[in-house]
């Protein structure tokens, strides 16, 4: 088998190892709540609202790399599962089992495609670049929607309070201070103001 | 509220109503045979597709747009619904449907980004540009490639014969040699062998 046609067979084998994100299942519910969403579909939603809403990002972006890295920002989730972003338990061994995952995953590809991959999901996941800063915005701001939509089904499953979303949030403004405003008076606010998120804030 | 926020509610309104396409399902079965995929797992595993195999494209391809291409590609489908490749009667009535499908659904964004998306679909459609061109390929090939890790599950249903699998990846040529190349020789070919594709061609 010729050098080429190596490269390609690894690359084969990757795209059909990436089918597994398609079964990895999310807390988030889909908007119309008949069921949660997984993976791929999350990454997908993530990379459309990219190229839609990159008009918004505090500092500009290469908007292909950004796409690139909502595409592929989950890919360690084949091996080390989802950690939903409040379990406080399962954050603890969350970053040693995805650096194992990252290892085995992108060494399926040729050398330099892989490096180059887990280099883009290590910026992600580092977040000190613009890039890396917007693709997190995207990634806190659509199960913000899909839970405003489905009518808070996953914050009330898990009895999610304010502080814990803003927590998660305070990381949506680095990204964009125009989707933040927009997240925070159109979505959020209301639920705190209806009741279904829980105002745990102190009072002065 | 500001033309701003007009501008912004119509987006999130979009990135709202794109979340059906999770619900749109193909014929095709994920590699483990378990389910159907939807719509959006296909466009997202496109997407990953064409970062990943780009450098074997016939024509040198903007992959940004190649990207936005296959993302958005099966978005009239949210109103039109999928039209199986070997569905022919469907097929007479398809086009109709998507552009009145196109028309609503982009016509949710702002004028000049609904006019944009709408005109790579198009583009998309008229397969007349290398971007177009490789996209069709990543369109074709994908199916394929999780048909053979399924043991031909959909192939079998449909009763599928060769003629109608080459009627329709005639197109993958066009896109990329070295895939199409691959395709036949490693996937494709192999299930001919084995009698899992009927064979129907004219013998001499």
């Amino acid at each position: 088998m010729g050098q080429g046609e190596d490269r390609l067979e690894k690359q084969i084998a990757f795209i059909r190892e990436m089918d597994k994100e398609k079964l990895i299942a999310r807390q988030t519910y889909l908007a119309n709540g008949e069921r949660k969403e997984n993976d791929a579909e999350h990454a997908w939603h993530l990379a459309l609202m990219t190229i839609l809403l990159s008009e918004y990002a505090n500092e500009k972006i290469d908007v292909l790399k950004t796409v690139t890295m909502v595409l592929f920002h989950d890919v360690v989730e084949i091996d080390a599962g989802d950690t939903y972003a409040y379990d406080e338990e399962g954050k603890k061994t969350q970053a040693d089992r995805e650096q194992k995952a990252a290892a085995r995953l992108y060494g399926l590809l040729p050398k330099d495609q892989g490096e180059k991959l887990k280099a883009i999901w290590e910026e992600f996941e580092a977040r000190e670049t613009p890039e890396s800063r917007f693709a997190h915005a995207m990634d806190n701001l659509q199960p913000v929607i899909l839970n405003v939509a489905s009518g808070g089904k996953s914050w009330i499953e898990h009895t999610v309070c304010l502080s814990q979303i803003m927590g998660r949030q305070k990381d949506t403004k680095k990204g964009s201070e125009v989707l933040w405003d927009y997240e925070w008076e159109k979505l959020i606010h209301p639920f705190v103001e209806n009741g279904m998120i829980i105002d745990d804030r102190e009072k002065e």
